[in-house]
């Protein structure tokens, strides 16, 4: 199982943002449309065998939403029926447990600590520009989880966080990209791996 | 300079189309969207070097859209104020030479043949499943025009005017992949070459 876990910043927590203007009022929740896309996406379906947290910092107390390619239902590659499923979750009342929304996508209270938590025994890796090539390193595995910022990278706080769960740094290229194409880098070098 | 043509055969030719509901009314203009994000995003800024060419099958007679990196202002990632500027394009009355919408977007009458006709001399690549790896291949380089079909891949018709322009056949891996995570591989097959 393949697992990303992308940082939303600004991204709101309720579910009032429109679907006409995502970037400017959902706290940028199209990265996060993108990034789903990216994750999931194949020519013919989706990969079953990839799940993704989307960490919602924008509200008065972080959120996180699950999506789960193995119960995925009604996921489009476009952006907007994409933010619509999220909004849906998003109208959810989050406790601390997962709450699930429509199949394959949940919602819970809490945000990067308790990710970091969950995954304390995993093998992590996290992206930055200043990382190992993560295409020639022999640490890349299937198994792993893989966590990435969005427009606004990660903070100092998060960032010792992420150390201190003992996460690898590596960075998928020479050129700084968005969260949604590393993520398309990130699949395909497992992709290829998986195929030598 | 990155050249990518992508084919959309459902595409309409018209500007009365949906923002609200790209995939139902535009004749998929959404996977253009997306194409157009991978081709020229950026974290910080877009890529000057890339074009892209966008063939739309699906009006009563062809046209195609040109987006000139170099010249490229108001692009935002998102798909939807994409989309807003491919609309606006659209609107103008479409002759067999360039006619400027916004700057960087251009519009034109014909398709596929006639790019093929202005690229004789460039080197092109056209995109299949069953090519040649792309990342192994020696013969990848920056100068180069890339060819993509969108969900319904390239006719048999096409197909041979593409064999016929002596166009080398590449794949971007194991698994088949949408046009916009393809364009996000090729830019980065041709980033780590740049920079070895």
């Amino acid at each position: 199982m393949r697992t990303f876990i992308v940082v939303g910043h600004k991204a709101v927590t309720t579910p009032d943002f429109s679907l006409e203007d995502l970037p400017g009022t959902s706290g940028r929740m199209d990265i996060l449309c993108r990034s789903i896309n990216s994750a999931f996406v194949l020519s013919h379906g989706i990969r079953r065998d990839v799940q993704v947290f989307l960490v919602l910092l924008g509200g008065e107390a972080p959120k996180t939403l699950r999506l789960m390619g193995d119960q995925l239902r009604h996921l489009n590659p476009d952006e907007r029926t994409t933010a619509a499923l999220l909004k849906k979750a998003l109208a959810i009342v989050a406790g601390p447990e997962w709450t699930r929304s429509t199949p394959g996508i949940f919602v819970r209270s809490g945000g990067l600590a308790e990710l970091l938590f969950d995954f304390q025994d995993a093998k992590l890796f996290y992206l930055r520009e200043d990382g190992a090539d993560a295409n020639t390193c022999q640490c890349l595995k299937e198994d792993a989880v893989f966590i990435l910022g969005d427009h606004l990278g990660m903070t100092e706080e998060e960032e010792a966080m992420i150390e201190h769960a003992h996460a690898e740094r590596i960075s998928v290229g020479p050129v700084s990209l968005h969260a949604d194409h590393c993520i398309v880098l990130v699949n395909w070098m497992l992709d290829t791996r998986a195929f030598l």
